[in-house]
C-alpha cells in the first residue's frame, strides 16, 4: 500500500514541560508531507525526527493558540536560509493573516520562496486541499477561539491487476490502464472476460482526522464516519470533566466515545495538560471505552 | 560570596539543530534572575534546567533575529497561564517594540502582569539597569542588525568584618555597620583602632559581559577591562574567516583575542554555526590564544 502515516513531534499542552513539545503533527501521504500545528520548537523536533524540510508543501493551523502556531516564523525564517524556493502553503483561521504577514516581514526578510496564505472558515466542513491523491476537510470544533480541525482522506485508487490472469489471456501491457479504469477484455477469439474476472477491488480509501482543542462535541462524528485514524485530545481524565468543560477541551473518556460512536478504527490520544507526568490514567481511561487506542508521545509514528 | 552566575539554556546558531537550542542565558546575581535573549523553546529549558519563572524579572534582547527572541511571546503567555502578577521588564532594539505589542495584544489576551518595554539604543555604552547591587550596560556590537551585548556589573561591597578583632577589642554589634562603612574604633581608654586593622578587603566587584552575533570589533576591549567572565560568540573557525567576515560573525580565534586583550579572567564561547558538530576545534582554537575558556552547552553553569 501506498506510505499514507503520521509522526507526532509535539502532543503536549499549552504550558512547556520536559517531557512533551507543544502541537505539532506530520501528515504523510505519499511521500508528500503536510504539517498539522506548529508549536515552538517544532523546526526543532522536524530535525530529530530526520524531516526532511523540503517535503513540507502545506502547513495546517487549527487554531492560533501560542502552543499550536508560535513555531511558525522561525522554521520559515530556517527555510528561508536554507535557500527554499518552492512555495509553502499556509491554511490557518482567516483572523491571524495580517500579524503573520507583519511577522514574515520583520523576521523573514529577503525569503525567496513564497507563502500563501489561505484563510480558514473554521465553522464549515469544506474542503480546502484537494490533489491527485488526497483531500483536506476542515472540521469545525469549539474551542475558545476559532479553531477547526482537519481531516485527511485517500481519493479512490484503482483496482488491482490480477498478474496470473493478464498471463493466462495474454492481454497486452498498453490495455492494462483501461483494464484498471473499469474495462472488460476481449480475447482474440471473441470471448469478453469481465473486469471482475481480472482485478481484485481497490483498497478502501483511507482517512486521517485531526481534532485538536475541542470541547466535547459529539456531532461530529458525523464528519469521521468509518475514519481510519482519529487523532482527538485528551487533555484532561474523567474526575477534572469541569475543568475540561471550562476550559474547552475534552476528556480521555470523550475522546473515546468519538472513536466508537463514529466508527473509527484506531483512536490516537494526545495534548496532554501539563498535570499528567505519566498519561497512562489517559490511556486506560479512553481504552476502557474504545479499546484501540493509542497515547500519542514524540517520535510515535503510525501507520494508517 | 554572594550568588553571581549564569545558566546557558541555548548556544546555538540560527539553524535548528538537535544538539543545541538557540540563544538564551540566566544570569542570576543574588537569586535576580535576567535573562538574556529568549531564542524559540527558552521556555522549555527553563523547565528542564529548573529556573523558577517567577524570580526572573529582566530580559535582555541583544538583537532581533528570530534565534535571539522568537521564545519571548510563548514564555510571557506561559507567566500569564500560570497567574504571574509581578511586572516582567524587557530591554531590546526599540525597532522592535511595535511588533512585539501587536504580538502580546494577539496572543496574551488579558494578562494579569505588566511588561514595561525599554528600548535600546543599541550603537551606545550605557547604564540601562540599576539596582541595589548591580549594573547593566549595553555594549554595541557590529551585525547585520541593530545589536548590542551586555555587561553585568556588581557594585563595590563593603569590606568584611574581622570577627577575632571586633571580639578582642568588645566592639558592640551597634557599631559593625558603622566600621564596615570606614569608620575607625576609639577603645574606653581613647585608643584609636583603624579600620584597616578591623576589616580586610571588600571582594573586588565582579562582572559577566555578554557578546552576541557580531563581527570582530577590537574596540569593545575598552569597555571590558578586567571583566570576570566574558562570553562572546565564536559562530566559526579561523579556517573560515571569510565567511565570518561576511556574515558579522566572529571566529573562535578573534573572540579569544578580545578576552586576551581585555584581560578577562575567563573566556566562554558559544553561538556556534550548525555545521560544528563537535565543537573541540572551536574550544582548542580558542584555547590557543586564551587558555581559560570554556565552551558553553545546554545546562552549563558558570560561578563568576
Amino acid at each position: 500500500m501506498e506510505k499514507f502515516e503520521i509522526t507526532v513531534l509535539g502532543c503536549g499542552c499549552a504550558l512547556p514541560t520536559v517531557q512533551h513539545n507543544p502541537a505539532a503533527q506530520i501528515v504523510n501521504i505519499r511521500e508528500k508531507l503536510s504539517l498539522v500545528d506548529c508549536g515552538e520548537g517544532t523546526q526543532q523536533q522536524l530535525r530529530r525526527f530526520k524531516v526532511g524540510f523540503n517535503k513540507i508543501r502545506n502547513v495546517f493551523i487549527s487554531h492560533t493558540h501560542g502552543d499550536h502556531c508560535l513555531g511558525l516564523v522561525g522554521m520559515l525564517s530556517s527555510f528561508s536560509l536554507l535557500g527554499r524556493t518552492s512555495p509553502l502553503h499556509i491554511y490557518a483561521p482567516s483572523d491571524y493573516e495580517s500579524l503573520f504577514r507583519a511577522q514574515l516581514d520583520y523576521f523573514c526578510k529577503g525569503m525567496e520562496y513564497p507563502v500563501e496564505y489561505h484563510p480558514l472558515d473554521t465553522e464549515k466542513h469544506q474542503c480546502v486541499y484537494e490533489d491527485r491523491s488526497m483531500e483536506v476537510f476542515t472540521l469545525p470544533l469549539v474551542h475558545r477561539v476559532p479553531c477547526c480541525g482537519f481531516l485527511f482522506r485517500e481519493k479512490p485508487t484503482q483496482p488491482h491487476i490480477l498478474r496470473d490472469m493478464v498471463d493466462y489471456y495474454g492481454i497486452p501491457l498498453s490495455e492494462i490502464n483501461n483494464i484498471k479504469a473499469g474495462a472488460d477484455w476481449t480475447t482474440p477469439d471473441g470471448v469478453l472476460i469481465p473486469h471482475a474476472r481480472l482485478t481484485r477491488p481497490a483498497d478502501p480509501p483511507r482517512s486521517y482526522a485531526y481534532c485538536s482543542d475541542t470541547k466535547f462535541k459529539p456531532d461530529l462524528v458525523s464528519y469521521l464516519q468509518g475514519v481510519t485514524l482519529l487523532y482527538h485530545e485528551a487533555t484532561f481524565d474523567k474526575s477534572r470533566q469541569d475543568r475540561a468543560q471550562s476550559t474547552f477541551h475534552s476528556t480521555a473518556e470523550q475522546a473515546a466515545m468519538i472513536a466508537r460512536d463514529c466508527g473509527a478504527r484506531q483512536l490516537l490520544i494526545g495534548h496532554y495538560s501539563a498535570n499528567y507526568r505519566d498519561v497512562t490514567v489517559l490511556l486506560e481511561e479512553a481504552r476502557s471505552v474504545f479499546p484501540n487506542t493509542l497515547a500519542a508521545k514524540e517520535g510515535l509514528v503510525v501507520r494508517i
